[in-house]
């Protein structure tokens, strides 16, 4: 039995290596099948476009499972019960969960991140700032750099949906704040808008030199998204007990073979540092308490965001390249045709 | 005014790159100060050869600064008091301390580590397992690697004066624990010795093969003294949350340039797992707490240990080389001539 609905789906056409292009995407479309007992129906407004989705269908040893080809691109997405077989779910709801890249979702409950209470706010901001990303800012600093007052905290994909808010969490905690990204218009970002003391432009610096003259005391809290030579730059740099958080990998596209580069076993021994790999998703039942607090100092402007948004299932397929091309300048979402 | 003692003293010679050999070290003979108010002399009975001491020699940052040419080598030592003017000193007691590779040392007790009390266990023993050895070994792992019990603790330099303990340790934490050492006697070593439940020889067996043979459920902790490519071998097994101490470099002969090496950031991702640099002088104020446990370990016949005595100045000067050449088959002393 199919619904009258028509359905838009963004499948992974064909297995990458590396950043997937818009050619490994393909968009169908199809019937929405009727509702069975204990299911119900998202209609989504905004999908999601994160770099931990290059992760996801590339066949290497990942925290979930790939992608499989012909099946709907994994993704988060915002979007509306509008209809419901199932208790715990009313029509008119917003939710926000894995409801992939296509219009309708059928869902059970175990999609779902959250439902959207905080209604005085933009929806797609549970993608963004009140989303993983503004989430992954929260536990990613405040649990795993540990920073302290008057601390230096630098911050690589300074500008990024992920960077921008670890910037402001830590200047909001009273730590002097080093923003690194790529470009004069993301560093003028860093400066002006997301309240960095220091922005670093790594296209058009030196940033090893350039740390260290922003960090006379040397680095004490690192929030790093890429893996690369910015922070090889930046290790060279570790005050003594320096924290490390690695969030994500975007300078490097390819991870089999592994790739190689500087040891930094001396640097991590010398300082007494640590370097750390955190997956927020180890964080869902402590969620709830991050999401208030980031709605809290959104509302009181001392977290700003910006928002990137593509139209429709095309402009989707090349998102992630996009993502990885730093061609977005805020948190990239596909508003969904 | 000097006494009628003779010294001996093993001083830098020249300034290596990477590890000391016995042509970078000259032995030289001269008298005794006398001593001034508030000095002590010490005797030396053994000098200690740790791998930390080419760090001492080469001209790169570090914990500590470098070793001036014509100035004694740095080194720990035990040795008896044999004259004072120091109220806190009195003649017959056994210290140990930052003596140098000296026959006679005039002290201030800015040098000492401890009195040795432990009067029951040999005076070498404050050296090695109840010295910087079985200190960097207890907190290295139980503060740093934070094993549980019937977690897999994997150690390179396994059959070493700080690996071997931390073996044990992990043992009577109640952990299963993995060597890595090279050669087969040092295997058979950290079997019947050491009471490894598994022991690879980095010589002769593939290590990324072995490692995963032997820790089937993936490596919890790793205590590493290597930070090369066996360490390279142990990263490709980590469980989730693994927790890896880094204590030495000894695979790595020279830090600059920078080495390159698999980059480990992934793999610390996928496993949230942490990399952390140790060092024991940190923990100074609780080497008590430590050493009082390690004794009674060694009483009880729980923490066994091996010791490696070369005799007099000449000796000493390829000491390093032989450490680094892992040629020696225990903790390695000099007996001072």
């Amino acid at each position: 039995m199919t619904t009258n609905l028509e359905n838009r789906r963004v499948v992974l056409a064909k297995r990458p290596k590396g950043v997937p292009v818009a050619d490994h995407f393909a968009v169908e479309e199809g019937p929405v099948p009727e509702l069975q007992d204990g299911q119900f129906l998202v209609k989504c407004e905004y999908w999601s476009v994160d770099p931990a989705m290059r992760g996801w269908v590339n066949d290497v040893p990942n925290y979930l499972p790939p992608v499989e080809i012909g099946a709907v691109m994994r993704s988060l997405a915002v979007g509306e019960v509008v209809a419901s077989r199932h208790p715990e779910y009313r029509e008119g709801e917003t939710v926000s969960g894995f409801f992939g890249w296509q219009r309708f979702a059928v869902c059970d409950g175990s999609e779902v991140d959250r439902k959207i209470t905080d209604t005085d706010l933009p929806a797609s901001l549970a993608l963004g700032v009140l989303g993983l990303n503004g989430v992954t800012a929260y536990f990613g600093l405040l649990d795993c750099c540990e920073p302290k007052e008057d601390e230096t905290v630098v911050v690589s994909t300074a500008a990024g949906s992920v960077g921008s808010a670890v910037g402001q969490i830590a200047k909001i905690k009273g730590c002097r704040t080093v923003g690194i990204s790529g470009g004069p218009e993301k560093t003028a970002l860093c400066r002006d808008s997301f309240g960095y003391d220091a922005a670093i432009d790594y296209r058009n610096d030196d940033v090893s030199e350039a740390v260290g003259r922003a960090c006379p005391d040397g680095v004490d809290c690192y929030f790093d998204n890429t893996c690369g030579p910015i922070s090889d730059a930046v290790m060279t740099h570790l005050a003594l007990g320096a924290r490390i958080t690695i969030c994500g990998t975007a300078a490097i596209t390819d991870w089999d073979p592994l790739p190689i580069g500087p040891r930094v076993h001396r640097q991590l021994l010398v300082a007494r540092a640590r370097l750390q790999g955190f997956l927020v998703l180890d964080y869902k039942n402590r969620y709830p308490e991050a999401i208030a607090q980031l709605a809290d100092w959104v509302r009181d402007g001392k977290l700003a965001y910006n928002e990137h948004i593509l139209d429709g299932a095309d402009a989707a397929r090349g998102a992630i390249d996009m993502l990885y091309r730093s061609q977005n300048t805020g948190k990239l979402l596909v508003r969904v045709d």
